[in-house]
């Protein structure tokens, strides 16, 4: 394929576009939880707030995050050590999110004594976030500490980027899956502005993952 | 990046997987809607047939077909004009399948008085066959007939190949979106068959774009 040399294009200001999809993301869902919805919570007699706190957690941290992290090699003016410590600093707080935020999913569950791990969404959340964490805690040991020896780490880099994206990718079709049955049923669905607000936020974070993998492929400004 | 001189494996191998789980899927697709649901029909009282008739193009045609078009530069062993035809053939024919789908849905939603483009499912599934015509008309002109000069299609290459994976991801999503729809609400849903079957050929879909983007990023056999 030969990526690097044919592209006519930066990477630097397709970081740019992610930025600013990242802040319109973070912008709708806000106004879908705290205006259309009840808000957020850890407790409360309403639980809905409950499921919220997931759905602020997972777009947030998991996806935002996740993908700042990506790009941070792209889109950070540094040193290479900087950059890596900036690449694994996010993606630990998208996991924590992750995690986090799929015990405030079980709690909501449990709350309203729904049974866990039905739905196409579940399914593709839990296999996401365990495939996340495997992934971190590979590339930690063999790019950070201790570190695998250069040979290996270089063999290894193609298949880290693949897997990387591909978790990332799955991450954002379980964000999808959740947008959608978020609106309960589609018999239910109607042109209200809340579904329009779910509708455009489901369409900029495809394209927030569009952009993310992009910058990858893309041969960096310096 | 420089994908192509670290991966240490080819793509022939992954192109039979890509097949593998592609069988896979076709045969639950089949026993889904042959066995649990009604099976297709174009006309009938029965709407949910005509529906049927939607899932059957969409999964088998567009994402199926669509795969294998993308994969056959890697999967055919014939020469380069003759991999072209193939990956424009089979493209025609996911495009066709998606189209004739796509006017099933509206029809499905008129006979049975749905409103038409409410749901994220509907809005993703009409991007994503515009972009896939757009790209195929556009991949038709440049490298088959009349074909942009040398240097224009070395340069439009690689954003071809971007664009295409691009618009087969979001075909995938797409489908995810359709398979969680089908199971009308999540609070209707459990551990059935039927919920398990569909869960499984979710995973596999999104196996499935794995394995063909693999492909394409893979270095050839020959």
């Amino acid at each position: 394929m030969a990526f690097k040399r044919n592209f006519n294009i930066m990477a630097r200001p397709v970081t740019l576009l992610g930025h600013l999809v990242a802040i319109s993301i973070a912008v709708l869902i806000l106004v879908w939880i705290l205006h259309f919805r009840e808000g957020v919570a850890f407790k409360s007699d309403n639980k809905l707030k409950i499921l919220n706190l997931h759905v602020l957690l997972m777009v947030i941290g998991l996806i935002l995050f996740g993908g700042q992290a990506i790009m941070a090699y792209k889109s950070i003016p540094a040193k290479k050590y900087w950059r890596k410590v900036v690449h694994l600093g996010l993606h630990a707080i998208a996991l924590a999110a992750a995690i986090f935020g799929i015990c405030m999913s079980f709690k909501f569950h449990r709350d309203i004594q729904l049974k866990n791990l039905v739905s196409l969404h579940s399914w593709f959340g839990l296999i996401t976030v365990c495939l996340y964490g495997l992934q971190w805690v590979v590339g930690f040991f063999a790019y950070f500490f201790p570190g695998a020896e250069s040979r290996r780490r270089a063999s290894l880099m193609p298949w880290h980027v693949y897997f990387g994206i591909f978790v990332f990718l799955m991450a954002t079709c379980t964000a999808e899956l959740g947008l959608l049955q978020s609106l309960d049923t589609w018999f239910l669905l109607g042109h209200t502005q809340e579904n329009l607000i779910i509708n455009f936020t489901g369409l900029l974070i495809f394209l927030y993952a569009a952009t993310v993998v992009l910058t990858v492929i893309l041969p960096p400004l310096y």
